[in-house]
């Protein structure tokens, strides 16, 4: 890692100056598990959004869509419930959210960013949610482990946050971002949803420009199941509370600041994979020797979300054939006696047949727990890379009971 | 049904006048099941084929794509072995097989149909093949169980045979067709392997016609998992030996002749979607109020290849916001206002919001193995139906574990 950003271990939303988050167990869940959390901003900051592509959006992602445009004072998720297919009902519900919030943090409900996740079509318990809201408002400067990643989860086995440290002899500021997904993950806005904070100081054009770039290699370069949801939202806040000369233009102080926003964005995205719904391992897809990005892209994506190939990882079997016919129906110009096909560093395939590999070689890669494809159309010098997973028993138990 | 076209009961491909078939274990598949079989024509028929979109195209469809255009004489299969992903070498094999089978049969190699189905990337045990053909050559005329039609499966439980009789006061004929394919089932060519006969006497251009427009609403709509495989192929034949005067243009005669050949392409798919990869449920999906057919089709596949959605059906659980989440990112431009969604006749969405429905009534629908889902997008009056099955355990099973 660049010596000028370093790891923050054990990192907390508290660690970025300006923002202070808690979460609690407000009776949304059933289960009793922690479902409401609020981040709550000491000033007020820029913020920056992408949404979901779907066009069945739910109406916390319409009211977001709108407030994002505005300087923002609090972010509130709700996990539960993803109040989506709630017709004109479940709009308000969510606008009367963001005037909860501002009531009981005494700011403008046009500044308040709010998100649900869950369940898609059932009402908003909204008295539970109001109570919710004002218990939070009179904790959220305590000391706490986190509660506001553990609120946002739903069928995500694990918390998920990544921050890092931006240090150079002038100035030092941190990015620290959590994110929640496991399950309908699959770009555009494959996180479900996706909160970095940053107390750097930057121009909104800059920041925005940092965030846009890094989504495309992270949140959207990954997938679980082939869903986009509903829901999906990813965010970047800016406090500009650090004592960094403001950046305003593309030189040094931008590009580490990009490379910052862009290794957490990054993380996250690979911890939701890692944490895909009944996932048992990791799988890095490159398609390389494409004419242009988007061929490799496109092909990456077939693979990666091809069924048979994912229950073939889940199997630990190399019936490398699958990956081949992926490629062969992705859509994009390919010749099967100019691809390559590794596993690792394993050369499967050239020349349109098999090499001589053996399988025992094969299988050992397999049955690791993180592994790389590499698909070389030698064609051209362009590459992508997916995160995918494996299909499993396990996801099938997960989706089947969902709501039960 | 239409009276002129009646139902055969246990058909088989010998009823169809110029046609034998038998089939074999020959010893390909280690389970010792059968794996070869031959169909041998009397005489020199006209042969239809459509072949995989997939830009990876196995040895035997680059043969068969050149021989469909001569007068063909006999269809060879084997299962077991897909001769796909094998280079120069396998191309070879498939084009001694036509040159055994010409031998064998006494007709030239180059009016001979191979076909291989099962594993992806390994060569053809030419020598077993080889004796299996005159093997088979010898017992082609003698009555059979249709042999064929077992020899032809891989993961199929079920073999797949159905016909139909076309009877009116001036002559008749029959339509008897085949199939195989259970995995790897998606357009185009969802089939896997398809192969219809018919002794009606017909020109050849009429006979594309029917064949094109009946490939459409069958195999081209039916998804189990989303993979095309690099195999896929659907054959029709006709051998011209019936007494029905011969059907030149769009008459009366060529409507039944196109709706019989319809008929039996339709019931082979559905009966690829019912004996689907480890599916419990046969799942029609019908999207309809659609502007265009090309709309109807895109939202359509979206909902039936949605792991969610086939995943919440095989969990009996009436989770109807997947179904309009899969809607919302088909890419076709819609408004969740406009949706109405039915399981059966029950409506479960509309207005953007749910019905107040019963659920334990949508619960009654989803434990049927066969039912209707159907979105009303209310924007035009085009409409499209594909079949699809639920994505279950026993899907992760037999193709984590299937080479082994």
């Amino acid at each position: 890692m660049n010596k000028k950003i370093i790891l923050i271990n054990n990192p907390a939303i508290e660690m970025v100056q300006g923002f202070h988050s808690n979460g609690i167990a407000s009776g949304i869940k059933k289960n009793g598990n922690h479902d409401l959390g609020v981040v709550f901003f000491d000033k007020e900051c820029d913020g920056f959004g992408m949404f979901t592509t779907n066009k069945v959006k739910a109406a916390p992602v319409l009211v977001s869509k709108k407030h994002i445009k505005n300087k923002i004072r609090a972010l509130f998720v709700n996990s539960g419930n993803a109040n989506a297919c709630t017709g004109e009902s479940g709009f308000n519900d969510a606008i009367n959210i963001c005037k909860e919030i501002g009531e009981s943090f005494n700011i403008p409900y046009t500044s308040v960013i709010p998100m649900s996740t869950g369940v898609i079509g059932q009402r908003l318990p909204t008295t539970v949610i109001k109570n919710g809201i004002i218990k939070i408002s009179k904790i959220i400067n305590e000391p706490n482990d986190n509660q506001f990643v553990k609120a946002i989860m739903t069928t995500d086995t694990k918390m998920k946050i990544y921050g890092v440290k931006v240090k150079t002899e002038n100035y030092e500021y941190s990015v620290i971002g959590c994110a929640k997904g496991s399950g309908m993950i699959h770009p555009n806005m494959a996180t479900m949803l996706g909160f970095i904070f940053s107390d750097a100081v930057i121009s909104k054009s800059m920041a925005n420009k940092a965030f846009r770039s890094s989504i495309d290699k992270s949140f959207n370069s990954i997938t679980v199941d082939g869903d986009t949801s509903t829901n999906d939202s990813v965010f970047l806040f800016n406090s500009n509370c650090a004592n960094n000369k403001p950046i305003t233009s593309s030189n040094a102080d931008y590009k580490l600041y990009e490379e910052a926003v862009q290794m957490v964005a990054s993380q996250l995205a690979r911890k939701i994979v890692e944490d895909g719904e009944g996932a048992t391992k990791l799988v890095e897809v490159e398609v390389k020797g494409a004419k242009n990005i988007k061929q490799a892209k496109q092909a990456a994506f077939s693979v990666a979300t091809s069924s048979l190939v994912k229950t073939a990882f889940y199997g630990e079997d190399a019936n490398w054939g699958r990956i081949v016919c992926a490629i062969g129906y992705s859509g994009i110009p390919c010749k099967p006696e100019n691809i390559k096909l590794y596993f690792d560093n394993l050369l499967l395939f050239k020349n349109g047949e098999p090499t001589t590999f053996n399988e025992a070689d094969a299988s050992k890669i397999l049955k690791k727990t993180e592994f790389k494809v590499t698909v070389d159309l030698g064609i051209g010098n362009k590459s992508w890379t997916v995160w995918t997973t494996d299909l499993t028993n396990e996801y099938i138990r997960i989706n089947a009971n969902y709501r039960s």
